[in-house]
């Protein structure tokens, strides 16, 4: 275990932050709430891009690329959106620096203003569908199905890295359609496929739902969303997807020749995920000895570590060290081989164990008289004794079963912590548990403000096929149709 | 050929803004000097991105991402790099909106002033150097070999889609070293990488050099670069890779112990090329019936076009299409099919040739009975009719052809184009004609520049291994060891 880390009882919080420092993942830089992303953390994000950027064209999207200023103007056109977004934001204001005439470095050219100034976007729907009225002239035009990825800007008062930056990566999809049932299918579809990026992938059981309007994007009729539970019971929304109606089209003059030949307004959704997806990863899966990742997103799935005393002993196993290696890689695994001679076996069984890679090998000279490899498991931190004999396959399968029991673990973590409650105090008492509570509400916003004042709950969502079971709000007593999920959340 | 579509011959500058815009590529934004990439563009960006990434990670570098925002005081901790970079750039002064008293929209908020002004990154040393001061302790955190795919801005005043635009895309590698040979070393070792880059995949020809002091990067000792020739006979700087020696270590502080266990400053280089890249591509093979695609960076490869009266004969010649299709993208080759009925062959014809596809096939009811396909290759504008037995290899060498052809074409161009001249008379006439010109130069700043101001005529590069050739400088008549290489550029 790496000196000076804390324990996920000890400190929750502390053990994150801990983890991502140590584990080489982030750091904090000089720019207040922007964070470093280092390269063993951009790697895994790089991993996570190509999974998603695929998902995506094989639905029938294609990139494109949108400019990272928004005249100040725009964000005044969607009068919600501007509400949720405009408010704390980077503000470019002017365009040149000068020489300080008395000589204290450079200072900002009070004649170098904008007219107008410029917002760093904090989403781009504004800019881009200011575009997409110059795009769309009929029905042929349509549908437009836009991904970008891209950096956008928040400035966020209390940050942690990764879950919440100032500055943060992230893909946004901007499609827009001739009705509204293609529109709404769009952002079901997405939800769809950061479903199965999140269970496949992530290993991330997660829920889906619609958010009640109180929690819904600022300018969308529907927000949908996944939502993952953490290993303190606390929520996290992993991804959103947002059927946006005709609003920005309206707010853009954005109108089409339908097939009947009459002008309509265009139909629109947008969808997003983040770098706050490395935040759901780490949470979800690590442990008081490091990280723990799941193999599909691992940068190296698996290390070959040599115990060795001698150079001739090095050697002969590097010979068969590499073999393996090879085999695995034909397999299309992804392998290192570490032969450094200035770390010790165990240090490097402490550095591979802190961060996360999947599954360990270690060969000594005995391993080599036996035909046998040291198999250690990073999900349970258990070791066996293998046959060189038909290892890869076997490697390769056990790689598949980590996959599976991180799944299973999260799951079986998130059902016993999900509760049904029936009364108010039953919910304040419960919600200090954590986890996901399960309770009726009567479908007010005032309701909703009042359960968040008194326990810091939010819904989470409403699940998207909700199971018909008439009830009482637990906090007003009036009627309820179904269940919706409360907790509090990151 | 596209309406409205202005010759090279008409106005070269007019026709490569139209290329840009009706073929798709990109196009200016609401926002001055920022533009939009459109998705066929961006499809040819994301190819360069693929080649370049898998280069770097070849010769050892590792992806992670920086801070956007730089503080202000970082461009005064290196001397000359403020002169070169933190005068035209956006600076971030607030960080909040808020609504207008007076009902006006949203107005900055006065009293969320930053106090120290953050600007938008126009290039990322100073950042990355001071978060580098924490990752290097000794010889053996080095070397660290690190790039970042990002957005940067320049607050330029007259810009070019793609070839100078306020914000672009780029790739920045910032590597630090043991020792200023090993830094020398990957400095080159990078150029090389850029070179093979244009060349093999671009179909770029370049010249490799270094650049003057005048033509240095800001806070660089050596700078490299390569240099192409574009059809109008100016040169374009296609990337530069550079030596930074200790200037940004002793600006930001950051020390090593080396193996003789005293402290030392690291050596460093940075390097980059950018979507800059995407104007060289166009400009130097495209002609006046629009783009041409170099094959191994065209989106698609090959198109396939059906000829048909009858819905019947579409269907029969769909089913060989497809068949095609098949077997070209086995041999890893993209290939669309484009059955839609609403366009003719001749509208296809002429859109996919505007677009620059390599090759189309077309196919019609004739064909069928025959086992023939007629196969149009954009580069030369020629077609033949080839049998369907072992088309798809034919194909697949086909495409290789016209990778070579553009090259070589484009190499000849550059070689009619380039001259010795060895007066100041000829130097002046000729320089007026366009391209590549040879000559001696004393090796003063103060020379380059009043050439420069006669006639526009830069020195692009000192090549990297000149000639010995002791003559006089052109322009002062001084001793000269050598020639180097003059032009109006980009």
């Amino acid at each position: 275990m790496a000196k000076d880390f804390t324990t996920r009882e000890d400190n929750y919080s502390q053990w994150y932050n801990d983890l991502v420092i140590k584990a080489d993942l982030a750091e904090n830089s000089a720019v207040r709430g922007c964070m470093v992303i280092k390269p063993y953390g951009y790697a895994i994000w790089e991993k996570m891009q190509q999974v998603l950027d695929k998902m995506f064209k094989d639905t029938g999207h294609v990139n494109a690329y949108f400019p990272l200023f928004i005249p100040k103007s725009f964000f005044s056109k969607e009068a919600s959106h501007v509400e949720g977004f405009a408010k704390e934001c980077a503000v470019v204001t002017h365009y040149r620096l000068k020489n300080d005439s008395e000589g204290k470095g450079v200072i900002v050219d009070p004649e170098a203003k904008l007219e107008e100034e410029l917002i760093v976007r904090p989403t781009s729907e504004t800019i881009i569908w200011d575009t997409y009225r110059n795009w769309i002239q009929s029905y042929r035009d349509l549908p437009l199905l836009i991904n970008q990825w891209a950096n956008v800007v928040r400035w966020e008062m209390r940050t942690r890295l990764f879950l919440r930056t100032a500055e943060f990566l992230w893909q946004e999809g901007h499609t827009a359609h001739a009705t509204a049932e293609e529109a709404m299918e769009e952002a079901k579809r997405m939800l769809g496929v950061y479903t199965e990026f999140a269970e496949k992938y992530l290993a991330l059981p997660v829920l889906q739902g619609v958010k009640s309007p109180n929690e819904r994007f600022a300018g969308a009729i529907e927000t949908f969303c996944i939502e993952a539970m953490m290993q303190d019971g606390k929520a996290l929304q992993a991804g959103t997807s947002h059927f946006l109606g005709q609003n920005f089209a309206k707010a853009f003059d954005v109108q089409f020749l339908n097939k009947e030949n009459k002008l309509d307004y265009v139909w629109a959704t947008s969808w997003g995920v983040s770098t706050r997806l490395m935040g759901a990863l780490i949470m979800t899966h690590s442990d008081d000895n490091g990280l723990v990742l799941p193999p599909k997103l691992a940068p190296y799935q698996v290390v070959i570590v040599p115990i060795y005393k001698k150079a001739e002993q090095l050697e002969q196993i590097s010979i068969k060290a590499k073999e393996i290696k090879h085999n695995l890689e034909k397999l299309g695994l992804s392998v290192k081989y570490d032969d450094r001679d200035n770390f010790t076996p165990g240090w490097k069984f402490n550095e591979y164990e802190f961060k996360g890679f999947p599954v360990r090998l270690a060969i000594g000279p005995r391993d080599l008289e036996n035909g046998t490899v040291e198999v250690a498991r990073r999900d349970t931190l258990t070791k066996e004794i293998m046959s060189m004999e038909g290892l890869e396959e076997k490697v390769a399968d056990l790689l598949e079963q980590i996959q599976g029991n991180l799944f299973d673990r999260a799951l079986r973590f998130r059902e016993a912590n999900t509760r049904k409650v029936n009364s108010w105090e039953e919910f304040k008492e419960e919600i200090e548990k954590g986890g996901f509570l399960l309770a009726h509400w009567d479908g007010t916003p005032e309701t909703e403000e009042k359960i968040k004042e008194e326990t810091k709950a939010t819904i989470r969502l409403i699940p998207l096929n909700p199971e018909p079971e008439p009830g009482k709000c637990v906090y007003t007593g009036k009627p309820s149709p179904h269940r919706v999920v409360f907790a509090r959340s990151y």
